[in-house]
């Protein structure tokens, strides 16, 4: 029989890709280039040269057969071995390849790591504001997401709340710094308070408590901001990476898991995320992909574009009157809605061709989200609209 | 904690790779050439030049933001599209792209495909002799794979016990044809049989029993065999492809399921699967490989190395007494042992460098599997192994 359960998902549409379809309707009346669409978070930066020419050369020079065969379902050793170098040298970390389990994309990890530590039944907690995502993709794994209650001042942790929360049942924490939607980095104070609780936690309970940290604004860190690892606070972390947003190439589904060397049997994960990819059908990212990365690990597309719009949206929104926590990466901001009601705020702004996404979706009443990886001209001209759509409505 | 079932996996070393170890190892000994391993499923013609051409000319033409943007997760609307339209001229079928889910080969099909049409605690029934990899596959999903013991007459059905075994307990049925490891293909009289027995029961029930089609095999066929195309027997049919095989791609993992028009829920399957994805992080194939093959969709790997390789091999271990079923596609050969106990025999085969792979592991004892997806030249030397001995052993 058909599941009822995955057909009744088919109910719920998402708030960000109605604006989105509607930005696409009122573009084709008026064209695109006069809506100032801010709904969703695709990279608008092309991949670097050196991707593209790194995959031209591999189907050029390499053996169809090696260069297509079957990788390694944890991964290709050499592809592993060059992640972990990569990370041990800008993070200081001591990772061998053995700590790599390639996947494809950041979901693909998520789904790997939290079946590692959770049993169906289990918590895992995670902070407003979140990604909507990590609901369906924690909960169809038969763990239950929770979400810690935001801390509004400025977006790090509600730590009295997550205390209280950290119950006995909770399997793994899920963090995401640099943060969607907050554009929020977590200090390396944030981070060690958590690991402390976590430590305490684990050891009053006799259990273990993983982290899970969610890291694909890793390479988007604004001017001036420090963006600690979080690996290095707390040992029982599995970091989750996708390198659609630094590569530009959140099509070809390609990122890792990379388990902290302390970690409790740290040298098992990655062998028992190979064995959970038999279920999920997973089986490693594509070869030639991964090959491909490999090449260019250290390289990013041309993330410039995303700091000068920051800046721009956020002199003028704080201009305007909005209250605004300083985005330190990521491409989004998160302004609190000039009314309570940040869905009426919202509806309110498609007058003026202005699609920005109410903060419901993210776990907190009364923001709104702009992705602002958008071009930078188009920016430019969205803050005239700001100013229209404040000045006759506010 | 890390879960304990996962890492228990990890104890199990199967036979095959076992095998394909020792093959390696004896290789380095004696030079990989003299070792005459039959042991993987690795296809050994390369890719056709026109998939390389097509990938070259993406990178190379198209604009990097669209090449490697987001596809949906269903798959790309075009690729599904063509994918419909050459399933429908090659077998009458009416597909439209929505009956289309891609998927990363496979076992990404088959993960979705099982969720989709039988909740934890169904049961999944197969035919031995079988892929092992769906016990993994099937039991990680929280059904229960069960076995119908193989008809060893001719590798076709054994309808008896998988009447009896067909109880309410049953959400679907899953096959292989053309099959690993027996090489056989199942005829139109099989076929038309077993959808006889499922409508049949499916009635009595009162709920729907699916057939899950996997056919990774499909374009490897041979002179003079009909190879039916499943879903034409049976409307609740999703047939499971993967491009491994056929276009010689087996590391860069892509597949698909195709939901028969006809089917209950017809309309919804697909979007339930990019649904299950969510969960099992598996968002899509990666673009610029999609792209690719729906260029060559009607195109193969030149595959007439596998049945020279089945004939020659066919001939002479009849000739030596080999009781054997003749294939009708893929690139196995599943003679009878020449004694009961399979793995004796092939331990005993090992000294001769001798490297095939005893049935016990596909569900039905003593026979051997031959995967001669090798060079001919290999093959044609290793015949000489083999009457060396049958004449030295038996």
């Amino acid at each position: 029989m058909i599941v009822q359960k995955y057909k009744d998902m088919l109910q719920g549409k998402s708030v960000i890709r109605q604006l989105s379809e509607f930005a696409t309707k009122r573009g084709s009346e008026i064209g695109y280039e006069n809506v100032f669409d801010y709904s969703l978070g695709n990279p608008s930066v092309p991949t670097p040269r050196q991707f593209t020419d790194t995959m031209i050369r591999l189907l050029r020079e390499k053996d169809p057969m090696e260069l297509h065969g079957y990788s390694q379902s944890l991964g290709i050793p050499a592809v592993r071995e060059k992640v972990a170098a990569s990370l041990n040298k800008r993070f200081g970390m001591s990772y061998t390849g053995g700590h790599i389990f390639m996947t494809t994309g950041a979901a693909g990890a998520i789904a790997h790591a939290v079946r590692c530590v959770s049993e169906p039944g289990d918590e895992i907690l995670t902070f407003a504001p979140y990604f909507p995502e990590y609901g369906p993709y924690i909960n169809l794994t038969g763990a239950t997401l929770k979400v810690v209650p935001a801390d509004t001042e400025g977006f790090q942790i509600n730590f009295e709340v997550f205390e209280e929360m950290l119950t006995r049942k909770v399997a793994a924490v899920l963090i995401n710094t640099p943060n969607n939607p907050s554009g929020i980095v977590y200090s390396s104070e944030t981070l060690q308070r958590l690991a402390g609780i976590m430590t305490k936690k684990a050891e009053e309970y006799g259990h273990d408590i993983f982290l899970i940290s969610d890291e694909p604004y890793r390479e988007i860190v604004f001017a001036g901001v420090e963006s600690p690892y979080p690996s290095k606070f707390y040992d029982n972390t599995l970091s989750c990476y996708s390198f659609s947003k630094s590569l530009s190439l959140p099509g070809e589904r390609i990122g890792y898991v990379a388990v902290n060397p302390a970690c409790t049997d740290a040298e098992f994960i990655t062998a028992m995320c190979s064995q959970i990819s038999r279920g999920t059908g997973h089986n490693c990212p594509p070869s030639i992909i991964q090959l491909a990365v490999a090449q260019v690990l250290d390289l990013t597309a041309d993330l410039s574009v995303y700091e000068r719009n920051m800046n721009m949206l956020y002199e003028e929104l704080t201009k305007l009157g909005f209250s605004c926590v300083k985005p330190g990466g990521t491409f989004y901001i998160f302004p609190k809605a000039l009314e309570e009601d940040a869905v009426a705020f919202c509806e309110k702004a498609k007058k003026y061709d202005l699609v920005v996404v109410p903060s419901n979706t993210f776990g907190v009443n009364g923001y709104v989200r702009l992705a602002y990886c958008i071009d930078t001209e188009k920016v430019e001209r969205s803050l005239e609209a700001f100013r229209k759509f404040v000045k006759n409505e506010y």
